[in-house]
């Protein structure tokens, strides 16, 4: 297992900065009032490709030499991180394939092709998606962009915190919405180094609280197929991410689909910006932790706006 | 009538400073290829009360001297103009009368209460309103703060092209939608002033086509009670603002609703952000008239973001 380093951030910093947005920090007073908070709201739903996954598919597709390069990358998802690491992947020019089942949404192949890559349909079963990647791997010798275990997508995911507290004078914690780990590692690497008196809080649905269980219990806890309206946040921790949650995160918050549905119409509604449900679960658990969050001044990382207007979940 | 003058301007964005955003600039490469144009998203629809009409409103309200502020203002409006009239009467801790037909949507009312505004309903007749609002003004001595016909609220909203080309350079053409054309006659006071040069449009809806009319023949057109999804749009011009639109305008454009519609949820989908069919009717008219706008730098003023989220215009 290697460990991103956060000269490893610096350096992704660097070489991301042409191809992806310093996203914007937003604020809201009446967001504020109701929580008792100073919040300052990462919009990283204004990144390319709609979600923060921007960055580390472009940090890892852009750090490749030209040989690996010129083999294209692979991965699977049926979430942001297939279609911006097909952004990333047409902004070099080389080929990507992304292996997602047959059920995946049309508004998400839609997303990868419009990036130029290969959609390989497979079964939506762990089984038929491991042997119809492998194969894909191994006839085209495409590197291997794994969603969030992988140090160069960490280090890639670290460079939103640093241009948050870039951003914002002051921040006391930063909350970020959990659900492989990614992000939270991100911000862990980069604010234990850089501003190591912030805490960080990761923020989980409860119909999918693997990582808030793995946290209490001390040890990775995977569940089978949890289902949430945050679908962003479905999937398990891993070894590199839990060893950044384990040292770095001060607790994980839950809440429940409703009230993560109620912090994104309010996002929606006051603060006119479009963000898909896993980035309200932040706001969600600020409302329901009042205390924790109290009269202090919170980053709150938006992670994506990738979200289907004609099906809306309180319709 | 009394024209406002560039000093007005320049008097009224100190003013309003401590009360209003000075909102953002957004681009999308996505919509910029689509049009073959640059275009520069002055995001208004972030501004108080979701509205650029908080400017004006503001302006009016901080304006009054002592005496006249004691009595409080008044206004009728069921759209933006109440909201923001209310929000800038509660900045000053001062009392606000609006006059809106019992018909008014619930989101409008709970808007102007929310900010602390005194609501007197009247009939959905003009003939109701105008005599229900005269007694309010007769009994109360309250300021009417008309939402456009008034030079105070067109220096007010002056400011918001004022901030456009601080924040971007070379700009070579404003668009902005019109109805009572308090938003174009304060983009044409303040660039007439500022930078002659930049080239002004106004967008309007065909289903509420009185402005195009109007520049066509040369004198006002009112329309009787048109009907359009951009229901910002469905007023008048007045003689203080069809003095800025003959002189400064260089074209009016139209488009349908279903294109209005259209690019409201092009602008949803790809710029994530919350924006009223009104702010949509721009971006509609550029896709029409593609040659107008070929390779320029072009601001668009995203008017408001007040829309119900439980009935969107396309469900």
């Amino acid at each position: 297992m290697t460990i991103p380093t956060f000269s490893d951030v610096l350096v992704a910093h660097d070489r991301i900065k042409p191809f992806i947005h310093r996203t914007p920090v937003l604020t809201s007073s009446f967001i504020n009032e109701l929580c008792g908070a100073e919040l300052f709201f990462k919009c990283e739903n204004f990144q390319k490709a709609g979600a923060f996954k921007a960055r580390g598919a472009v940090n890892a597709v852009f750090g490749l030499n030209e040989d690996q390069a010129s083999l294209g990358v692979a991965t699977h998802s049926s979430g942001n991180h297939g279609s911006c690491l097909s952004y990333a992947a047409g902004r070099r020019g080389i080929p990507c394939t992304v292996v997602m089942p047959h059920t995946a949404p049309q508004a998400k192949k839609d997303a990868v092709r419009g990036y130029g890559a290969r959609i390989v349909e497979c079964e939506p079963s762990t089984s038929s998606r491991e042997a119809v990647f492998a194969e894909v791997v191994s006839k085209s010798g495409a590197e291997f962009v794994h969603p969030y275990a992988d140090p160069r997508v960490i280090a890639g995911q670290a460079t939103c915190s640093k241009e948050l507290v870039e951003q914002v004078e002051g921040i006391e914690v930063v909350i970020a919405p959990i659900g492989g780990g990614g992000m939270v590692s991100g911000s862990c690497l980069t604010l234990s180094n850089l501003a190591p008196d912030i805490q960080i809080y990761a923020a989980e649905p409860e119909q999918a609280d693997d990582a808030c269980r793995s946290f209490k219990a001390g040890h990775i806890i995977a569940d089978d197929a949890p289902q949430t309206i945050a679908d962003g946040l479905k999937v398990p921790l891993t070894d590199i991410t839990w060893n950044f949650v384990k040292n770095h995160v001060a607790d994980i918050l839950t809440a429940s689909d409703n009230e993560i549905i109620d912090a994104m119409k309010l996002t929606w509604r006051r603060m006119k910006i479009v963000i898909e449900p896993s980035s309200a679960v932040s706001l969600a658990t600020i409302f329901k932790n009042k205390q924790v969050f109290a009269g202090r001044r919170v980053g709150v990382i938006l992670t994506g706006g990738n979200v289907d207007i004609e099906k809306l979940p309180w319709l």
